[in-house]
């Protein structure tokens, strides 16, 4: 299966259903149940697991081990991707250390940064290392994922460093429209956005 | 104009128009000098403005301080609308002093921990006060925006605090589906999502 056909939605729905299933005791699940316990929409989660496991069997519904194996597949747990990243201020630092990412198979395994006084490792034993030595971890570690945390102003060329250094992935949380060869692929992540949407909508 | 016509893709555009043309010195612009100048699709930007703003002038285009009058007015930027975090760890303390907000018309005026080892002003000055002071601010400051940044297992009674203090929008961080009234507004963030959607498409 291919797993580009999974939706955002779906996909950030996935870790619900892996920390559902591993904490029942039952052989077999079905969507209904799932749905019940994480007071979700049936419809959402039999499209959600038929996605990306095919539909559960009649009256038996999903063996739950080997539902939880293929959500687990799609997501790569148990062969996470590296990324790196650029700009270890507040927001760098809180990333650099973010529990969650295990649960969506990646792992930011260095941050850098331009200033030598931020390098060091975190209290998670992480590392802060200087841009200098940016190029050669790339290489050395294939990164293929890089977070750009700078500010704005240094953004684009942050972006070009990374395009230079193999990088084909970018998370851009600084508020700018980075221009990219068309063979990288950019997410742009907006805190303050979805903040003011939130205030449109209330 | 209904602000809520206004989508999440376009709101997340205007802080950029704006930029652009405070940096200018024309009287009039047009949407093709916009879109040029930002590398952005000349049919977006003409989208954009004409949601917001109605359509420019034959000829003549926008006259460029009542433009970023009504961008500014759409966002509220002059009469920013606060909001308050509960969870000052490291992701909750990065938002607090993420100075990108203001550009939203968004102030996050304090947050709030269980923990009074963390309770202190942070290096830019705002407040982190303990969790017992919620109900007093939010009452005394007519707070409606919560931003929940606090582990999983503690964010659905966070939630239930923040609406019975009156917040009816909340920013939710925690990996999880939070059960809310009818009335309350939920926003999900997801940042290792944006990762895992990314690892996806390259």
């Amino acid at each position: 299966m291919n797993k580009t056909t999974v939706s955002k939605a779906t996909l950030g729905r996935l870790p619900l259903y892996i920390q559902y299933l591993q904490s029942i005791t039952d052989t077999n699940t079905s969507a209904t149940n799932i749905a019940k316990a994480l007071q979700l929409g049936e419809v959402q989660v039999r499209k959600d697991l038929n996605s990306v496991s095919g539909a559960g069997k009649p009256r038996v519904g999903y063996e739950v081990l080997e539902l939880i194996n293929r959500l687990q597949n799609v997501l790569s747990i148990c062969n996470p991707v590296d990324a790196v990243i650029v700009g270890a201020g507040k927001l760098g630092k809180a990333l650099l250390d973010f529990n969650e990412l295990k649960n969506y198979g990646v792992k930011i395994s260095a941050a850098f940064d331009i200033n030598s006084e931020k390098c060091k490792k975190t209290s998670s034993g992480k590392k802060i290392l200087l841009i200098d030595e940016f190029k050669n971890y790339c290489t050395d570690n294939n990164i293929r994922i890089g977070i750009i945390t700078v500010p704005q102003g240094a953004a684009q060329n942050v972006c070009d460093m990374m395009v230079n250094c193999g990088i084909i992935g970018i998370l851009n949380f600084a508020p700018i429209n980075l221009i990219v060869p068309q063979n990288v692929v950019i997410e742009q992540e907006n805190l303050a956005l979805s903040l003011a949407y939130l205030k449109m909508k209330i």
